[in-house]
């Protein structure tokens, strides 16, 4: 009854001055356009970002703005030495020659200003593929100015904790969106899962995983057959393994993983609050190269052959994996052992794997499994983000 | 710039007549209130429904109002028989009593133009927690309405291939939302993550489950210790069945299922158009109860040991599986063999899984596994689908 008959109508606003431009884009948005327009700045390039850009090219007119009804338009691309900046959407079809051709000395602030400044688009979001923790330092700022965040780079969520909760208590405040669901087993439905059930007051027990592809494929074939130095060797031809194999072995990136996941549940933790155990022989932390390293490994060998043999002898299997006891506020990175017909020891490939034990869930875990990296699958999770928030900004599901 | 230094704003927006109302409710969710609000109706009150009240109520106040700045509110909910009416919203903490106390004769119409006609809340939601067809044939005319529709029952998303499609054309083409995650797998994040790839370019070639609870529990117990029909028993006795074990055998459950996926992947398929193996013995299809085909089942008992006595000698197990194979349009429901190095060899207690193949999931899919019915879990599903709709509608995330 509030408006029938209508067919012109005026309405009066009172807004509070900080409230005022965020309303009247929302109003934009909503009223005067048929599609939901959402301008993109994508920081990083790299072998995420130039996925996510060829994602976003390929899906652009098929689904975006004919399914539903979503007008994405990437208005910048910046890597660490040169970015391109343009005002009506870079031709996703040839970003890269005119990257190579148009590109300017890179510039963050210019680049967020160019953003920010623009007024065709009223939402804006920033995607940064990176993994730098210098431009993770700027997402308060981003959100404070109304700017979306959406990111797989794990560094504002795993550092500091004050950081992190000046962020999340910005953007609850706010209808500003912060997402990250691609730094957790990338392209999986982690965090989602996760928020779903916090948000639905599902209580949350332990959250446990195997959140490395290396260490998961590593151990998958670490069955006997192969010494645990061949293993390591044959993961790190395969491409499954950092440059430095160490930089996997150490569990630093579990750890990280762990650290979301625990903030994500309520605890409040630093990283260095989580004990991490490293698969890196403290006599080989100092070797000077990834070689040095690789060619003194095997003198370790019998130690682990030691190790899956009495795991063997008791039925179980060696997995390096990472745990949230939300119920004693801890969480945890070690090698375990577990009986042959867990889920965790029939894993195969590099495969990330993550149960969720909570109320509804006591008897029977809910279990996520898949690849948990790529490019590909981690661009997706990317954008899936950049499609929740085109949602929550009033595209049609 | 388009509004530095305003404090005070006059909008003139000239609209269609049809998209007046709904425009002007965006508009007074958006501006005058902090909070989004969302007027709910509840359709069906039993194990489901009653279940999502009171985890309504157990959120209401902790979670809804405080963090996430939700404000939903009970506007009415009916049973086959009686129905309770309120204006400004069901007290959740005794809403059986109230229901007994102040209820009404059920009217389906009159319930929807209460909720309809309702002035205060601006957002309005039908939850229907039926398995009733005919309940289901109405979500056209209310998402026709401006009515969100959200639901775990299978009856649209499985029935007539017609009304399907028109029910999918009139929800894409405007600003309702149709939401329905507990149809598959209850609370498992199944379509949301079926649609998370689609909507991002991924190519969906199979989707392959175990999407009965109780058929998940009677193959995985059935490993050569006791007969078939003592495992049916079991299974029925610990209250895993239908009152009728042969609703669960008959497989008709599984193909609603994968129609559902099959369709939601964009296969224009009938529910008729999927083969089922009925585990129903053809002899026993027409016992009269379900007690006289408990007593004939032992006869078939050693039909099912030679079955299992041969997938054994082939190192593989029994499992009954609904499949959707995409590429070539086609779903079927049918027992199964896999290796006991497959993950859906590895089940147990009366999980669900399923398994996604497509461009990006190739070589390893990517799975979801745990309880795919009960209350809390089911209840759950259809509490997230209320939270992404209230998202939808310009909650914080
Ligand atoms: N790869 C995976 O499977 C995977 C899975 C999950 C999450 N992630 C996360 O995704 C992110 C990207 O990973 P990636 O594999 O794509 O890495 P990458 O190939 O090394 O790409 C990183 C990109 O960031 C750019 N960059 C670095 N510092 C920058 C700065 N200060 N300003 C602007 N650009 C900067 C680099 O530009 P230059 O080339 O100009 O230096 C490069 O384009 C990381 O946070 C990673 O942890 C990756
Ligand atoms: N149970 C599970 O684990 C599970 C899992 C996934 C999905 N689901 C789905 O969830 C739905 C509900 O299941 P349930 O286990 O809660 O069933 P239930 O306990 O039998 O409850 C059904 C409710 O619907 C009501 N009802 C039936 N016809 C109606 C009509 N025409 N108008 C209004 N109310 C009507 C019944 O009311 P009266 O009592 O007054 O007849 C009863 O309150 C079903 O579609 C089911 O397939 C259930």
């Amino acid at each position: 009854a509030i408006a029938q008959g209508c067919s012109e109508y005026n309405i009066t606003v009172v807004l509070k001055q900080e409230d005022c431009v965020r309303a009247l884009r929302a109003a934009h948005s909503r009223f005067f356009l048929s599609k939901t327009t959402l301008a993109i700045g994508v920081i990083g390039p790299g072998l995420i970002g130039a996925t996510l850009l060829n994602q976003l090219r390929d899906q652009q007119v098929a689904i975006l703005k004919e399914n539903m009804n979503i007008d994405v338009r990437v208005i910048g691309i910046t890597g660490a030495s040169t970015m391109l900046l343009s005002e009506t959407g870079v031709d996703l079809t040839r970003w890269k020659e005119e990257m190579q051709k148009e590109a300017k000395p890179a510039d963050l602030a210019n680049f967020v200003r160019h953003l920010s400044e623009d007024h065709v688009f009223p939402n804006k979001v920033l995607v940064d593929c990176t993994a730098d923790t210098n431009v993770a330092s700027h997402y308060y700022d981003w959100l404070k100015k109304g700017i979306h965040v959406i990111t797989p780079n794990k560094k504002a969520n795993s550092g500091p904790l004050d950081r992190y909760l000046k962020l999340r208590t910005l953007q609850r405040a706010s209808y500003t969106h912060y997402f990250y669901e691609a730094t957790v087993g990338a392209g999986l439905p982690i965090i989602s899962t996760l928020r779903g059930l916090l948000e639905t007051g599902d209580k949350i027990l332990r959250i446990e995983g195997i959140f490395s592809g290396t260490l998961s494929y590593i151990f998958n074939n670490f069955e006997g057959t192969r010494s645990f130095s061949d293993v390591v060797a044959e993961a790190k031809e395969a491409g499954y393994t950092e440059p430095d194999p160490r930089d996997d072995l150490s569990g630093t990136d579990v750890a990280r993983k762990v650290i979301i996941l625990a903030r994500e549940s309520g605890l409040r933790l630093e990283l260095s609050d989580i004990p991490v155990e490293s698969l890196v022989p403290e006599a080989l932390k100092s070797c000077s190269s990834p070689n040095e390293f690789m060619q003194k490994l095997p003198s370790f060998d019998q130690d682990w052959a030691r190790q899956r043999h009495e795991a063997e002898a008791a039925g179980e299997v060696l997995r390096y994996v990472g745990a949230v006891d939300v119920l004693n506020g801890k969480g945890r990175v070690e090698l375990q052992r577990y009986k042959r017909d867990h889920p965790f020891a029939q894993l195969s490939g590099s495969d990330n794997i993550i149960a969720f034990t909570t109320s509804r869930y006591k008897e029977q875990p809910l279990i996520v499994r898949g690849p948990g990296a790529g490019a590909e699958v981690t661009a997706g999770g990317v954008f899936c983000d950049i499609l929740r928030l085109a949602s929550y900004l009033g595209a049609p599901s």
